[in-house]
Formats: structure tokens, C-alpha cells, sequence
């Protein structure tokens, strides 16, 4: 399963350059390819957020699954969930970067970005409650009280991401930035030991 | 020969969301950009169904091939060939997607859609048939009894394809919706368990 | 490096997906959309051969791994030019489909996909001449007589693409083919065991 | 982690392919298609350097995590960001492939792809740093001496792509000349034992 989850959070990430178009040479105005580049900042923005949310994803769920000793259908399941909203990502980050400065349309893409992220963390969370209900599925040196805290910590970052629908029909770009800032928080607030499921594996 | 059709599948399944189009600026209507993706809905719902049609596929692939413990040549092409029909189905979903609600033509596109849903059940069965063909193959554990049955049940399934194409010429939209039911069914009656081969790896 | 080959190979056999377009609704005509499908038939049939020619290649490519204990620098480099050439398929694949029934241009097309061919034969062969150059490299029981027939039966296959190149200029169709057929003698006649190494591995 | 950025290498070097356009049947003009392919030889070019590019990077990712024995956060984030670059190269790769001879902005493109092939070189001797500043991290018989001497060689590379930032306004086609000659010559300076991390491993 890790394969395939793997080549998911591999594939998903890189279309994301798919997403950044060249300027066609007959569109390029009078600035010349410099500016016609730069007017696109708004794809650099959202390709850079979004590059970030599935590589912290990806490290999470490798976290996650250091962690499990068996999987069963459930959990089967519930990850392919996660995959569901991960390889969709692509889409909302197109839209976003297509509409950013599009007015009132901003408000709408930077509300579908935002709902797929609130997917993405409540189908981790869901994936999470699926792998951590059966004491038997975890490695035996997983501590069960601090795999309930940190379900609970997750919990919040969704509310988070529900104000960021809220947030998107007030401004797109700061819904963007922040969706940026969420990502680089969980980069740092996250499961402990990355790899291997040996305690003596982080030395950082 | 799994981490190849690990590959293919994770590929297939994340290629799907090019199928997903985000609407050009200058084609946004009156309506608004939510009214534009509101439109699409033939897009979501399509991308939906092959999204569960390849993850389905693959959770049975890897339960298969959990019962194997050695490969020949004709199981190493049967293989290839239900490849061939996954790596393919990004195409007759993106035909179904453009074409759901475009009358008469929306009957072809369906149809299309049933025959390749048909030939991945075809080719699935002719995979299991080179599997469990030879004792030899399956690992010591795997009763080749129940193996015949569950081919029994494949055959099923590709009746229920053969009328789909039947449906197609009545309604589309039914076709699609009845494609996502058959793989719902999928998930709940399956081959038994799904990992690492262990008789005790099911904890569900 | 296994995995590396496996994931371009993987990649490289889907992305042919992208090759066959749906039909654009406004250029639909009388005939509707089945007839619009219908004269799609060279993208089918080229998306037929190149898929058949990757995956041919690719469990080739397993079957010489299966003989090799060390990798040396050499052979990492030869690796990656058969990768170049079968990552760089989908493009002559897609040109091929566009022209195929393009008089003139369609000769220009077959002669550009059957150097290709002739490109990856070559690079196939450099690959196996990396492989065998050094008996050190190679598990304790593969015969270096076999493998040097081996490698002969293959410089046959190069002269046979040679070939190709000139039957191009006579009949685009007929090139396309002979390119399937190539493949499929190349499924019948290929080196001994596929997996694993173990002299009772084939069972076939 | 070793299989999330062999999946990405792998998909960068393979998505490149979809740089290359099949000329539009109403564009080619009275040479016939035969010209037409010929005028988009810098798609072909930017298409080579890239994929040794990314191949070149890739052996050498391998080669240092053959000498990692643990992975800590670190490591981890700074990998990421090594796979944002590597990922993001599709995308300067088509907009030199655009405009390499589209006069003025010939130099831009060029600046833009030799910028991201300093990030590049950057990202991978942070990498480096990240793996190198631990001695517990690394396998046991790996030379600190020798890893930090590499580490001096890879910054006269960044130095070297520094300088490619200034020649693209000079001259956008040399620029891309050297980019390819930096390539080679990384092919031939390099880390040490390639594989398996068994002193014996390089027979070549």
C-alpha cells in the first residue's frame, strides 16, 4: 500500500508544473516574456502552497504508517480516501491560479481551494481514527494516549481550514497565504519519529 | 512486477484529473465562476467513478497477487493486458465527462465507457484464470476452491458489464451511476485477506 | 535503479493515454460521435503498438535485471539511455497518430517512429553489451554463451528496425504493422526466466 | 522516502516528454512536415539537456543516499526541497524550448532556466549539508574528509550555473550548450560507490 500511496503523493506533485503555462509568443505584449512571466505570479503562488501541502502530507501519512503494524480493510479504505482528495488537487490549484486576480471569481476558486483542503484534513483525520480504533493495527511501542492527542491536534487544524472558506469570500490571496502558513505549521507540529519505527531515529 | 503495476495504477488513477478542466475567463457566462463549475458536474461525477473503478481494481490486484508466489509468462501478460485497459480509461472518462449531456452522442460515449469497463473485467478474469490455472503458482495456504469460486463471481461481475452497454443506449447518466454502484459492490465482496499474505492480517 | 527504470517505464506507458483525444463537441459532424471516433483509428492503433513495445521492452528489461548482481557506473549510464528513448515514445507515438493518413507526411511520421524503434533496439543492446562485458557483474549462473546469443538475436532485431525505416517511405499502415508484429515476436523469442532469479522460476 | 523522490525523478524526467508538440496539420507549411520538425529543433535540444539534467541529479541523489544510514527532519525538508526544483523543470525546459530563438526574450527564458539550475545546484548542497553535518546519520565506512571535499566540488558547480545566469543575456543558445556540457561533466565527477554500499560494488 505504501507503493501505490507513494506513487500517488509523487504523481500528484509533480502535474502540479502542468498547472504553469508559457506565454504563448503571440500574447506576449509590448513588456516582452519578463513581464508577461511575472503577471503570472499568481500560478508561482499557488503551485509553491500547494507543492508544500502534498509534501507535508506525504511525510504525515509516512509518519502515520511507521507506526502501523497491520492494515485492514478499513484503513485501506479510509487511505484511499486520502488519495481521492490528494490527486484532485491539481484541479482547485489550476482554478486558483487561473482566478486569483479575477475579482468577484476569486472569491469562488479560493472557496473550492479552501473546501478541498478542509477534505484533505478531515479524510487524514478519518484515515487516523481508521488506523489508531485497534490497538492491534499499531506497532507495540506506539503510546495510544499520544496518538489521541495528536487526532485532537489535527481536529483544530480543520477548523482552521473551515475559517479559510470563510476567509476566501473576503480576500483570495491572504486564503492563499494562509493555506501557505498552515502547511509550513505542520511542518513543524507533527508525529514524532519520521522513520523506520526505530526510537533512536531522530537525531535532529 | 508489482512496483510496475503499482506504477501503472497510481499513474492512471492520478491522470484522471486532467480530465478536470478549469473554465477559460472569457468563457464565464453571466453566472459567474461558480455557475461555470456548477456546469461541469459530468467532470466531478466521471472522475468520481474511474477514481473508484482503478482503486478498487488495485485493492483486488494486490489481494491477488498476495496469493501468488510465482510468476510465469502467461500470468506476466495477463497482467499487461488488464495494465493495458487501466492506462486507458482516463480516455472514455474524459469522452463520458465531455459528452454525458450532449443527447444522442452522450449514448456512444456510454457505451464506450461500459465496453472498457467490461474489458477490464474480461482482462481481470483472464488474470485470475493464469494465476490459479497451476497450483504451483499460489502460495501453500490458498484453497483452490474458493479461488474458483471468486472467479465464479468475476464472471458475474461481467455479466452486470455486458448490460451496461445495454443501458448505455437508454440512459447515460443511469450507466454512470450504476458503474459507481458495481464498484461500491466491489469493496464489500472481495477476495478474503488483504495482506502480506498472513492468515491472521485481517483485522476488520 | 530498479525502481527509478520501473517508475519511467510506468510513466512513459500511461502518458500514451494522453495521446488519444476526445473529439472536440463543435467538430463533431453528421455522423456523430461515433463516426468521430471511428476516424480517430490511427491514435488507436499506434496507442496499441507503443504500448505493446514499452511493455514488451519492460519485462525484457526485468529479465536482464534478474541476471545482474552489481551495477556499475556503465551500466547506470546505459540504463539511462534506454530510458531517454522510451520516455521520449509518446511524442513520435502522437506524431505518428496525427499523420498516419496524411499522404506524404504520413511516410515523414513512420520513418521518424521506426527510428525510434531503431534507437531503443540500439539502446537495448549497448545496455546488454554493458551488462555481459564483464562476467563479475552477472549472478554465478547465467552462461555467458547464452547471453552472447542473446545479444546476437537482438542486433538481428536492430537490422529488422533498420528496415522499418525504409518500408516508411512505402507505406506509413504497413510500418505501424510491422511494429506490432516486431513486438509481439519479441514476447515469444526473449531471454529464459523472468523473476527472481530461481532456476525453477518459469513454470510456463 | 528513497521511493517518493525515485517517483519523482522519474515523473519529471518523463512528463518532459510532453514539451515536445506534434505540429498542428494546418500549420505545417510547403516543406512539409519534414521542415516542421526541423524548426523545432530547440525543443529537442532543451528536451536532452533537461533529461540529463534531471538523470544526472538522480544518480547522484542515489549515490549519496547510499551512504545515509538514518534520516532525520532535516534531511527530510531539505530533500523536499531539492524535489520542488526537480519537479518545477518541465516548465523553464518548454519556455526555453518556446522562445530560444525568439530574439530578446530568448535571453529572459535563459535566465529563467539557468536560475533554476542554480536553485538546483543550491538545494542539492543544502542537501548535502543537511546529511553531512551528522556523522551519526551516515553508514559507518563513509569518509567525513571525503564527503566534505565533495561538498567543495558541488559549490564550484553553483558557482558555474552563477555564471550561466550571466551568459543567457550574452547568448541564450551557448547558455543551453553549456548547461548540457555542466551535465556531462557531473557524469564523470562524482560521488563514489554507486550502489549497495559495499566497498567491492564499482567494478568499472
Amino acid at each position: 500500500m505504501q507503493a501505490f500511496s507513494d506513487g500517488v503523493f509523487a504523481i500528484a506533485i509533480t502535474l502540479l508544473v502542468l498547472d504553469l503555462a508559457v506565454p504563448a509568443r503571440d500574447q506576449v505584449g509590448a513588456g516582452g516574456l519578463g513581464s508577461a512571466l511575472a503577471h503570472q505570479w499568481p500560478s508561482y503562488f499557488a503551485y509553491l502552497v500547494s507543492f508544500l501541502v502534498i509534501g507535508i502530507i506525504w511525510v504525515n501519512h509516512h509518519t502515520m504508517f511507521s507506526m502501523v503494524n497491520l492494515v485492514d480493510r478499513s484503513v485501506l479504505f479510509a487511505n484511499l480516501g486520502l488519495l481521492l482528495v490528494v490527486s484532485a488537487l491539481p484541479f482547485p490549484t489550476r482554478l486558483l491560479a487561473e482566478y486569483l486576480t479575477a475579482g468577484a471569481d476569486a472569491h469562488i476558486a479560493a472557496a473550492v481551494y479552501s473546501t478541498t483542503m478542509l477534505a484533505m484534513g478531515v479524510a487524514y483525520s478519518v484515515l487516523w481514527i481508521a488506523v489508531t480504533r485497534d490497538v492491534g493495527l499499531l506497532h507495540k511501542h506506539v503510546d495510544p494516549v499520544a496518538a489521541r492527542a495528536a487526532l485532537r491536534r489535527f481536529g483544530l487544524g480543520n477548523i482552521a481550514y473551515l475559517a479559510t472558506i470563510g476567509l476566501s469570500f473576503v480576500n483570495a490571496i491572504a486564503t492563499l497565504a494562509v493555506h501557505g502558513a498552515l502547511a509550513l505549521y505542520y511542518c513543524f507540529d507533527q508525529l514524532a519519529t519520521p522513520h523506520a519505527g526505530r526510537p533512536d531515529d531522530d537525531t535532529g
